[in-house]
């Protein structure tokens, strides 16, 4: 016998119920699984290619880090090509995206112009080395001068610095407010954690302790301001083992998503981060409990003796996109 | 041997004596141990009448989750009557507290005025669900317009949310500011992990590595601003090792009680977070070693080479209140 | 084969190429190696005389919790004298320093005339129980009434309670904004664990799972500005295997030092803080890779496939320095 029981609360508060409708549209709409996300080199067509023939959420056209100084402009005319011929269309709808130089190297204008003014544009710009609100203003300023199609884009920001992980809600906060006027929308955060480790100075183990708070940190802020959460690469992408083990935990955490250095990593972490049958009936419960009070009028409720806000609903809801989509 | 010894450091900071006297006295009129927080139903009679011949030191008779929406009213009449024939007499004394519904379930004002307008109070009301300063704005505002009774009430707030766990310094700063122009008084926090893990999608596992950085965060935030903080539910109520495990754990991080959903919970977790020899003879030379340079007209002092602030010297008071009273 | 490659980004962000220049040559004046902070009775003239027979990096002549109440004057008297005949010669250099008492003791005052108008200043003073802004304000306003020497001396601050570590990041601002005006250079930061364990209630473990958070916390705040992070003391002073393990685990969480309570701690600790082959080679190429940058006249770059920063760039030049200067 425990005193804890399930119970469905309804209540008045329509406000709250208007809210969670308009936000299921929007999550409809936007709504793109990032389970696995794949780095392709933008300079290198055959593993472009390559890529376009993988079962993989999120594919990543790569401008920077894996791409050499002397290779940028090459990189630039190939992605510009692939955009001017649309989006190569695969079995099932995936995140096409590509990932700029950071706003300090300099390059991140003319690579947004690159991108921006093609014919089409990718789903998703992943913007590397966010660190303080002025490197979002630039970005906003950018999209603005370049982006001359009606569609919105995702912007993926990295966290890999210590300021960054300081100011996380302000940044989060600042950069949904300058979406605002723009033809962008926050729709993700990336745990840059090759960068962080640098930049604090911490020695990497396998069970990852040592970036426990920073790696709990992002998730958090992430899951406050209704973001998607993309944990850290696994290095050793030989090591499957290891690299499962890592997948769950980060899961567990309540990341979404892994980035991916290998397509022999993305079966092992789609399956990783694919809700169970448990999480799958509770979104399902979840979701029906809400149409059933909405049709009766009534806004916030509960759900298996849990209260549905907004955050929770979106997760119930992420997860149904997610197993209808794969 | 060792570079570091054990001192007593007389100084002539007198304000600082004059605030941890006044808050010593503080400490012994308010002072409730809350090492289990036994939640039982609103609605239920039979388990109400129960949970009176509990040795537990708080009883938490439940509106929320542990009430069905169509009970409510059920609830709401039961307590009501229990209210009005005061505060059920037990062998010692003990947290006679009631939860309201949250503030976005639209069911707290009318929860309050049933209960504030009552002939006797509870000692303590728990507020869930606490997101934002404007929940507490409403809360404060309700208390106003119903509270006559010339007594503070115990304000425990439950943290749930990401966005709570972000904000929590500003949430504590807030409620104790509106405090000061009502008749409540904010003394706990809870850690509200279910609700927690479903709004950022965490799976609990029996380690609870997932949660950590929120269950520490919420337990050094509470010290900072001197409140009690409640350490989330072991829902496995049947394990008892576990609990046991989980309960010390708690304790360790300096949590100073936690939540129990059934009465068998019960004087495993009051154990667990009963001080300990060491714990006790501490917190008494700490106190002994205050009166003492209190008489010689000094103010902050070291005790065993650590210096005895107004936070200390509270873990210090509260030990030995806790000691005492139970 | 992997899709992330090392490389050597190049761009033309002169501002940061001017930054990061400036920043090395001030690391280069100003860098010195803490990788052990040992603690010696300031009124102890024997085991100060010993204490300079000791190879370690930072020599801490206490004021404060080494020394009892009724002997802080010897104290005053014995390092005044010190003071006047000037550093004292050793092999190698080293951090030369004074923890005077904290601002709510009511000695730090007496304290700082009492070091800064000698004839010779420490290269160091180790401020303790910093809680919020005002014990800055109060510490800057001593240092300018009493400092007459043309020097700049390394502020130490001690992180000790929840408060502080709730404030961190606006404490760290404020006084690199306040010493701007005043003859003191913040360095580092030290994690305060036994009075931090006091304040919040915690009773620690040899594993210390139970201040992770607070743990982790110091160190990125200290990196996001700048500064080195010292760990906990190891209390055990007999147990070498344990003090070993905790010390490497410190280095891992990126800490640059640890506290020191005992010689026989000293080789121990400062070979765990000691970097390993690996890190030398990376913080070489680093700083090679920067050097040749800068001859083209370019700024930020990659290296290794990890952009290279301020923070980072700081970290190879720490790096490079404490292996030059042992």
């Amino acid at each position: 016998m425990t005193f804890h029981k399930s119970l469905c609360l309804i209540t008045k508060n329509s406000l709250l119920q208007r809210i969670i409708k308009e936000n299921i549209q929007i999550s409809k709409r936007w709504y793109l699984p990032r389970r696995a996300l794949m780095y392709v080199p933008g300079d290198d067509t055959r593993k472009l290619n390559k890529a376009f023939k993988i079962d993989v959420d999120c594919i990543v056209m790569d401008f920077e880090d894996g791409v050499a100084a002397n290779r940028k402009e090459v990189a630039r005319n190939t992605i510009r090509k692939l955009l001017e011929n649309g989006k190569p269309v695969k079995p099932r709808n995936y995140d096409w995206a590509i990932r700029i130089n950071s706003v300090p190297s300099g390059l991140c204008k003319d690579d947004l112009e690159v991108i921006l003014t093609a014919d089409s544009v990718p789903d998703s710009i992943l913007l590397p080395k966010v660190d303080t609100v002025s490197d979002i203003q630039y970005f906003t300023d950018a999209v603005n001068l370049y982006m001359k199609h009606d569609k919105q884009i995702n912007l993926i920001m990295y966290i890999e610095t210590a300021m960054a992980m300081i100011n996380l809600p302000e940044l989060c906060n600042s950069t949904i407010n300058l979406s605002k006027s723009s033809k962008f929308r926050l729709s993700t955060l990336i745990f840059g954690s090759d960068d962080f480790c640098a930049n604090i100075g911490i020695t990497r183990t396998n069970e990852s302790t040592e970036i426990l708070y920073a790696r709990q940190k992002l998730v958090l802020v992430a899951k406050a301001y209704g973001l998607q959460a993309i944990d850290m690469v696994y290095i050793m992408y030989k090591d499957f083992e290891g690299l499962k083990k890592q997948s769950a935990e980060g899961a567990r955490m309540g990341y979404t998503g892994k980035q991916v250095i290998h397509p022999a990593q993305v079966p092992i972490v789609q399956d990783a981060f694919m809700p169970n049958q448990k999480q799958i009936e509770w979104a399902t419960g979840v979701i029906k409990a809400f149409e059933e009070h909405q049709k009766s009028g009534k806004g916030a409720f509960n759900y298996d003796g849990v209260m549905i806000d907004m955050p929770t609903m979106k997760q119930a809801q992420n997860i149904i996109n997610l197993v209808k989509s794969v």
